[in-house]
């Protein structure tokens, strides 16, 4: 950073021959987190969720600013949302330029700043017929955590605690989206659900989407738990933070060798069909599926 | 903007050989402005205040996020929301590229991406001994209109107008920011009170400042309406959103003649001196002066 918080505002260097890419999202108590989420659970989930835009677009994420409302200073929960921030900030090597922080109610608002070599972007409108559809990591845990969430069943068991911890620190897929550059033609992270997310990437592409359904990625635990629920939670359910995206014919043999080293978590679930003047632009076993709004709040 | 809202971010593409100025505010109500502010008051006012600290630092304004926190979606409201800032970007050629709306408590925070050419930014830090002080327009519009929105004691008078415009659409000095550059040695924009932000600039400068009190640029109407106040209102109100910078002494000529000519409306307050370890680096007509808080909430 060439000039630090303190001057009226942050002055960064951009990379030369780049595209800046610019996320902002808004976390609000008992909206977007429970009234009981620790500060730390708060800060590290709302950089969480904005690097996995980052991560959609194939961008490497830079610089953040943080804007701040709070009900009044308080120094151990400012010390344990620092703590959270300070984390992931490390982890994915970003900087905090900038802020404002504000008395009222607590509201969390974060804008990230990443770069892009120019044209190299993966974008939601690129999708081609025929391209085949890969998502990563596994799917249904987010709507798993919030079900644990709202229950209040949580029994602290190795399985709660993994789908707590994937809720309030979702793994932003960056590397992933930076390998996927020049490979991948589209791509979306799933916020609102696989179903909700991919019907975005076809409207932006003028296509439709088949997926199977045996071949959804969903954790063994989550499938063990809730056998009944467990493919609504894959196919609707919001806050799984992973990148669905679609690869050409030509490149799916780099993508399927990936897979088989393990260097990358993904697997192929469906195809990009024409869009024939269908309602839904998804179909699942080659039924037409209507779409379920994949969004809780946490004060119904 | 190479890809507009609607994608998981937004894509830019920043000039060559420029730095970033980034900078957030957030706007909370009853703390920012009064309950009774319109939707489009509240625009201007936050899109302008945040552009101001772009015109304080020399940078061309060129993209900004809304983040947006409503109680409930209200057309009408949201209507003049978005009318306030169109007029605002389109006046100074800001593109909004992304943003997110939430359900809670009203909150706007705005995030603003200028560019400045490569290490031609006015920093706060960069003032020397023998500078002259100049501040642009007029001092303690801010303060008056706040006494004016705080006594419910509109008359609806033209000089109550005046002074509301001024509050609500505070005319952010990007222009004279952009010539400043190579001129100024260093520049602050006057939101917390010409004192306070003053002392920020010197301090970041390691200098102190003497102004010259009968030189302050009070508008007539302030100081027939207020004889008394208007003084503190010059030294001490925030919410002027003019700028207060540093010239040395060989760019004087050039500055001097710019005002002769009508170029730049500003004037020559004080002289940047040695730090002498004084307490407060700020003396008005050699006596050195406390800062008070130029800062007032529409809820006391």
């Amino acid at each position: 950073m060439a000039l630090g918080i303190g001057d009226d505002a942050a002055l960064v260097n951009p990379s030369p021959n780049s595209q800046l890419v610019v996320a902002t999202d808004t976390l609000v108590e008992s909206v977007h987190f429970p009234v009981d989420a620790s500060a730390e659970q708060i800060a590290t989930r709302a950089l969480c969720v904005n690097l996995s835009d980052m991560a959609a677009m194939g961008a490497t994420p830079r610089w953040f600013t943080l804007a701040l409302t709070l009900e009044k200073a308080d120094a151990p929960w400012l010390a344990g949302f620092s703590r959270g921030l300070a984390q992931v900030a490390a982890e994915f090597d970003i900087a905090l330029i900038g802020g404002d922080t504000t008395a009222g109610p607590l509201t969390i608002s974060l804008t990230l700043i990443g770069e892009v070599p120019m044209g190299e972007t993966l974008p939601r409108g690129g999708a081609k017929v025929g391209d085949s559809i890969y998502v990563t990591g596994t799917l249904g845990d987010g709507a798993a955590a919030l079900s644990l969430l709202m229950s209040n069943d949580k029994d602290g068991s190795s399985d709660s605690e993994r789908l707590l911890t994937r809720f309030y620190r979702p793994h932003p897929q960056i590397q992933v989206g930076i390998k996927l550059r020049g490979i991948a033609n589209a791509c979306v992270d799933i916020s609102d659900g696989l179903l909700a997310d991919l019907a975005h990437l076809c409207r932006a592409s003028a296509v439709s989407a088949n997926l199977i359904s045996e071949r959804l990625p969903i954790h063994p635990d989550v499938k063990r738990s809730s056998p009944l629920l467990c493919l609504d939670w894959a196919l609707f359910g919001g806050d799984d933070y992973q990148l669905c995206f679609t690869v050409p014919h030509d490149n799916c043999t780099t993508i399927n060798q990936w897979i088989e080293l393990g260097e990358l978590d993904a697997t192929m679930i469906g195809q990009i069909q024409p869009l024939e003047g269908d309602k839904f632009p998804i179909r699942v076993d080659n039924v037409a599926t209507e779409l379920k709004r994949g969004f809780d709040h946490f004060d119904d």
